[in-house]
């Protein structure tokens, strides 16, 4: 059994430094021993020349699965020095329908063709030009040709012997799918009951039927919110007369869920591109101006908005608690979107309950705005502030609450429904627009008290 | 096959009537014709009563498996109802062992003694006993102990039929363990492979041996970042003798990744409990409570930096761009700590590497910094603010900048070194310190220009 090994800095500079000596012996004894998923990790690690030089010491097979390890733009890197006929030959050939369409898929459109063209198996050229039609959120761009199927008439042993036959070109087995003459879709067949039952079983006996089964055109993140509602590990994919087309399994499924969650959590950091700590310093700052020129426009709004009012005279004291108004509007509204976007993500928060959500989140709006009102008054007036003051303060802490809650909830739920991204609330739009009234709503009831 | 139902509102409100008048015959057609995972759904929006009531009508093997769908707090209050030999017969003897280990986990300590000696099948107790030793949180915690496994000394024959006894236990097959005689773990046997061969095969000429297993004690996390890195369905569990203990399965790994992202992305927006949209009002007060409480000191501190120089003169305009120098400080800041976050959490960052992590943030705040400074310089001026003034925010808001987004990447390093959730860095910590320190820098600025 083959002991996994920590990818660390010096690990990779080892290797580096056998590349820049050209030991092929030690780096192919090296390569042997890897897993390709630890392949890759080096690979992203290595500099680019690096990078190619390693990439080719890899046997043919291999390599093909490296690469579709590999982050995007290594692989376009690496995919570049390729010619369409070392692509076509060296590399979809060892790969499941799946990855070689996500592949070929990233080539230029020329070269897209060329490839496609010297594919050999005609057939496997046309499951892949197939699933290239499908866009890559949807359940089509995420499924594989590759799949065991057998003929309701059939019975057990005309079963195993087909699926010897089929089980050749599919690397693994999760589910044997049952069809009838017209590839329509009935059931599946466990490998389990298979082991258990008589030789001679009709397929028809055994078969399951109550199962599940999604439109290729389906959105990823449903797909991926069905197989893990229903823990499925295979998913199949049927056409609109519900032939079987293809088949999802729960590892591309991982990396959708993974993926979403990562993109998620970048857009409520203020994050707007999909960035790595590894990526450079200019693809991180590009990724983070966005929502920092928002912060900015926000910021000079807010500015706007203290000129209006008089702050030379006696009022200067309302200045010390600006900070604490836009904070507290910018925290409140992030935290009411982030709950309904989080709902959203996995299906849990139904669209037609929007009117109930806004008034449970005024409750926890009123709630939370009475908790800190309190608690702010009595600490502004006890740490020397006068009670005009901490009354404003107190009376607009509390407005400013309980506005971002509906504000905040209202929001993502108004983005959902014409379909845009309600994780975009999270970030910049919610804090800066709250931030905003925020101190408007404060400087009304300032003027009003003091 | 089943067509998928949508559980939405309306279809949770038909049941309830239908459980109003007692319409048993209706229920329970409704019932066999869902699937465990809707069941759980709808019984998740009913009231705790009538969850009870159509609990009550499932039939014995599927209640189980409802129970284990339910969200921890219903599935609490629906086992508060059941005696421990109700447990012990309906619930845990239709449980795999982690589902069992996982009801009797949440149970009392007395219940749980008194349902643990009500399991009849003494080897059953006492692998669920075993099982409830190891943290949640570990391998351990998410493995099952029911697996198939051969000896290398067999033939493929012996093998299935020794198969085709163990298989009556385990509800799914994912793989087939292959052991020595001292049940240490030397590789797999894929059914494929098994289908593929000849029927009078031995087994040690057919095993894959170059295999992945986790020690039993490995953090949850872990298991997932490998389950996920080399594409895992099922993932053996040793012990420290590498013997075979039990098997993680993906889709229990997929809860993990899935509530670690959830939780992650909470506390980047400042949610400090597991909370769904679900939850009660008051739920979702207190979870947030904590993060604005934080909220609060910090803009209480921020007045009193604000107190410390004087704005009663000229000075006043300075309070214009407080709003924008706070917001940009915590931005940031919370930035920075997302890319380390996320970066730690895949395993993608590597911690030997601080002081180069340090030096590239340094990098990007650079960068932003000149960026946003010399839009703002420019915006202000144009806006109308004197030349002082507009220079003042430029130079603060470049110093702000640089300065949070170095220390938005030291905190969570600092954090993850120490064993604390880095994730705590994305929330209230960073955001508040920088607010505070912001408005230092921008009033010493100030100060001195003005």
């Amino acid at each position: 059994m083959s002991d996994r090994i920590a990818i660390n800095s010096s690990y990779v500079e080892q290797i580096a430094s056998l590349i820049e000596v050209n030991n092929f012996t030690e780096l192919n004894l090296i390569i042997a021993d890897l897993h390709i998923a630890d392949i890759a990790e080096i690979i992203e690690d290595l500099s680019i020349e690096n990078a190619h030089f390693l990439f080719n010491l890899i046997e043919e097979e291999r390599s093909a699965s490296v690469l579709v390890e590999l982050e995007d733009d290594t692989r376009e890197e690496i995919l570049s020095d390729l010619t369409a006929k070392e692509i076509a030959d060296g590399v979809i050939d060892n790969l499941e329908s799946d990855d070689a369409a996500d592949v070929i898929g990233e080539l230029s459109e020329n070269k897209k063709e060329e490839v496609l063209a010297l594919i050999e198996d005609i057939e496997r050229a046309s499951d892949i030009s197939d699933l290239l039609t499908y866009a890559d959120d949807t359940a089509g761009g995420l499924m594989a040709k590759e799949l065991i199927k057998v003929n309701e008439n059939w019975t057990t042993i005309q079963c195993l012997k087909e699926m010897r036959k089929q089980a050749e070109e599919v690397k693994e087995v999760y589910t044997i799918y049952v069809v009838d003459d017209k590839d329509k879709l009935l059931g599946i067949l466990s490998l389990r009951k298979l082991l258990l039952i008589e030789r001679d079983t009709a397929i028809k006996d055994i078969i399951y039927t109550e199962i599940i089964s999604v439109k290729a055109t389906e959105d990823d993140e449903h797909v991926a919110n069905i197989m893990s509602k229903y823990d499925l590990i295979a998913l199949p994919v049927v056409d609109d007369l519900n032939r079987l087309i293809g088949r999802i399994t729960i590892d591309d499924v991982m990396d959708v869920v993974k993926e979403e969650a990562e993109k998620d959590y970048q857009m409520a950091s203020g994050i707007s591109e999909d960035v790595e700590s590894s990526d450079t310093a200019w693809e991180l700052t590009r990724a983070r101006l966005p929502w920092l020129l928002i912060g900015m426009i926000g910021g000079l709004l807010g500015a706007k908005v203290i000129g209006i009012f008089d702050l030379s005279g006696d009022n200067f004291e309302l200045a010390f608690f600006i900070p604490l108004i836009a904070a507290m509007g910018g925290n409140v509204g992030v935290q009411s979107a982030a709950i309904v976007v989080q709902g959203l993500a996995n299906d849990s928060l139904k669209m037609e309950n929007i009117f109930q959500k806004l008034v449970k989140e005024l409750g926890v709006g009123l709630l939370n705005g009475i908790i800190c009102s309190i608690i702010i008054l009595g600490a502004a007036f006890s740490l020397g502030y006068s009670l005009a003051l901490s009354l404003t303060v107190s009376i607009s802490l509390f407005a400013v609450i309980v506005f971002a809650a509906v504000f905040g909830t209202f929001i993502p739920l108004t983005l959902e429904k014409y379909n845009i991204d309600p994780a975009l609330a999270t970030g910049p739009f919610i804090t800066t627009v709250n931030d905003v009234l925020g101190l408007f709503i404060y400087f009304m009831i300032g003027q009003a008290i003091l």
